[in-house]
């Protein structure tokens, strides 16, 4: 992991160039390297010692500043061949999965390691991150990504299909980024500690009925369903208002928590009224 | 900070138990102490070593289900006097300000305590937070906020009016939770590294105009103002929809970052077009 | 229907009295009567004549409004024992169930008479209102606030289950407000003309599921489901906002239209992945 | 118009014609005309008489299905040069101005006619709108898309700036949908009867602020600021969800009334703080 107290650069950083109109390139600075841009290249060797938040100029005599990437900044870069979680909702799984320095995590799918990266930072290097992946293509970009970032001490890479189970037990906390999450709450229950904290995310209405249902049994308590939408917008200072466009929808975020015995009758769904509808047709195959 | 790799609980914890009905009690775990609620007590001196998601019973048999507080469970029952930012805020504050352990970061105000305290989490035993209010009374409150997690390590706390400016210098990130962040710009950047963190939060338009517009100079670049919507869904299996109410609006979401030097011109603001309109009236005073 | 064209407050108008804090009295005027607020009355007889938008000032001198009310007020304002359309929804309804005057419109079930009224107002004398619903103390209710707003030559009341179908043929829309929609679609389908215009509104994402698989079959064809957020700003200029509580859900809105023959294989359902609108849908040249 | 009691195909009706894949053509049938298709021609004169809501073959022998355009659809397809209100919006605004058959409207700018044709539309033969634009040109496609749809007698176009103001008195309604609305409230608050309705679109903040601090004079009451954002799903019963892509913003709807005596004071301004509704608003019993 970069040194984050360092305020100038030095190789081995990973850089975040951004030019004038704000065209973004992210680089690691290698010894006789060089930036090469639309407008103009910069030489790696010109920069070590030079602080963080400077203004460069290209060969060209074009502007150009140097930014630390953010967290943020490296999974938008991440190499990858999936969807990788929006930013609007990582911020918020750490929050509700309570990740903080010196937590246990366990993910699946591992994906491109987006949020393997995130976690990873987030539990310091007293904690780890438990990443399970069946597909081993997809595992091996997530492994030179967190390399690439210095993070490798802190995951653990497992290609496996979950459905045989995870190996820690006394997890802080799981998510589960996987089509068919209702298919490993039994594995996940055994691998969180009690009061443990479950986190899952599927993108269509027919998946969170049955992973609600399924939630409903005597295992998990104080289940929640939600979605965040982020509104962005331009910020030109004479005509300010929110962009034309927006994502509409990522993914329904489903949280919970592993309770170890639920009694006679397990706590109550919240009944508001009487059932109308059964679930079967929720997955009509 | 409590022990967090401990799954059974201990004197000195803070607990969270809650009823069937989820209705839910935070308490410090003190010998000789109990929970009264209406559905019955429990002694304080049973539970040590109880496992953490245990079911209770209260001596009205009533069960009663043990959780360790997420840091956000604990930020919602703080004591506070002020508006604390909501979760879906938090989360994103954190991302968006690149919050990590080690990290040094800046806030003003104080508040209640809130974002001090997840920071205080986040930035870990390596980190620190310094945060400043002008309000003796709030920051007292929030300082024992901050002492009763046991966080009191991680943070120092200044009763100033930053307009005074901060005392710290390379401080990773700078928020600002006040009325009129545009007046400490200048104290923030000299805080700051170069290619630091600023967020804001604002309730108005009239707030989220003015602060865009003090931030298109020439210390800041990549400035994006942005808005999250949180939407909660009723999980009862049977009939899931959104909830009928939701919260609509808690703050305009400001975020840039700190340049040393921006050239002559410095960065394009994104000009779509030709300005039609001066801000004069933004604050009519 | 209260003469829309007249200017001036007459007997039997049905008026908006609004106090100097937006407080609203929706009153019909009668000879003798009085509006009694808490800042004093005003007598009706000295009304007569007064231009609508006028300033009153009751009897302890405090500022009154005259406003003729909306259709929207009026809907506001109905005797109700059911959850009403919200004016949000009604508009993008009418819109797109193409009500137009001279149209034939058939609902189910009538509630208390919300959407009956603005459809009533907009087919327009030539057209008609057929208003379905099986309990009869709904449809009494909805009667008289038709009647209350002369409506009640545009609108035919019709006391039955659904199921039992509809009386009319070569209607120009159908909407069903009801549980179940789903299992009135062959009925809908009968009444509707060819190419008419198939509404529903629906709470849950169990219902919307359900009913949206029932409409995928050769019957109906441009399919749409949808939802509206309406978002409300406090206006005070100088600290304007979004309303921190904000309505979060009303209903699903599902729209569709029949086909006579839907060919061997039917159309086809969207495939999953990308807008359905050809580039000359939107300029045909 | 289009006699919209007819249910079979005519010469001169504007017929949507659309394909398995949902792809659109919308045309007016002529004698002797064809539709051609990247999957076949249909000719024109074989469509007499055939149901609205038939599917027909084309030469190709591929499915095309018939359906009567609604305005919606009409509006959609307009020629056009000008950003249109979109459906969401329109919808709204029609029962927010309270347009109903026999209303006097007055627009301006005139744009490309869509808001245009929908007013004409819903005010019917006994109403008329009024549509003001300085610019010549863009009121000729206006024209000739009102021409087009059979509406000329209840439009009348005047090609002026409104700063000079409008020629009619005692309108229902005023819709303005120009860069700069509030340099014309005198003039729009001259051509309403009292209690009419002014509505207003604008897409910034700015404007929106400016706007709002105009409207808070004595001329005015019940200024309310709004925003309508539309949901899109993917109707796919299998994995119904959100539409990843949705439409962020349009613009802001600003709705007023028009007063004719505000009295010493004028309204209050709504403080800052709680919602103003009397309880009385709505079921006064």
């Amino acid at each position: 992991m970069t040194d984050i107290q360092r305020t100038t650069l030095a190789f081995g950083d990973t850089v975040m160039f951004v030019g004038k109109d704000r065209k973004t390139f992210l680089r690691t600075l290698v010894p006789g390297g060089r930036l090469q841009t639309h407008f103009g290249f910069v030489e790696y060797d010109a920069l070590v010692g030079v602080p963080y938040g400077s203004r460069l100029e290209t060969h060209l005599a074009q502007d150009l500043w140097i930014f630390r990437p953010s967290l943020d900044d490296l999974v938008r870069h991440l190499r990858r061949e999936t969807q990788i979680i929006f930013p609007k909702d990582l911020g918020y799984i750490l929050l509700r999965l309570n990740v903080q320095p010196g937590a246990r995590v366990i993910e699946a799918g591992t994906g491109s390691g987006g949020l393997t990266t995130v976690l990873a930072s987030m539990v310091g290097a007293e904690g780890h991150v438990y990443s399970y992946e069946r597909r081993a293509r997809m595992q091996n970009i997530a492994r030179q990504n967190i390399q690439r970032l210095g993070l490798e001490d802190r995951v653990t890479f497992i290609e496996r299909d979950i459905v045989e189970g995870f190996d820690q037990v006394d997890a802080h906390a799981v998510f589960l980024d996987v089509p068919d999450p209702w298919e490993y709450l039994d594995q996940a229950h055994r691998a969180l500690r009690g009061s443990g904290f479950l986190g899952c995310i599927v993108p269509t209405l027919n998946q969170v009925l049955v992973l609600n249902k399924a939630l409903h049994s005597r295992r998990w308590f104080l289940v929640e369903t939600e979605e965040l939408l982020l509104r962005q917008y331009k910020t030109v200072p004479q005509r300010m208002r929110p962009n034309e466009q927006m994502v509409g929808h990522t993914g329904f975020l489903v949280f919970t928590r592993s309770v170890i015995d639920s009694g006679a009758d397990g706590p109550d769904v919240d009944e508001d009224d009487e059932p109308v509808l059964g679930v079967d047709f929720l997955n009509p195959g």
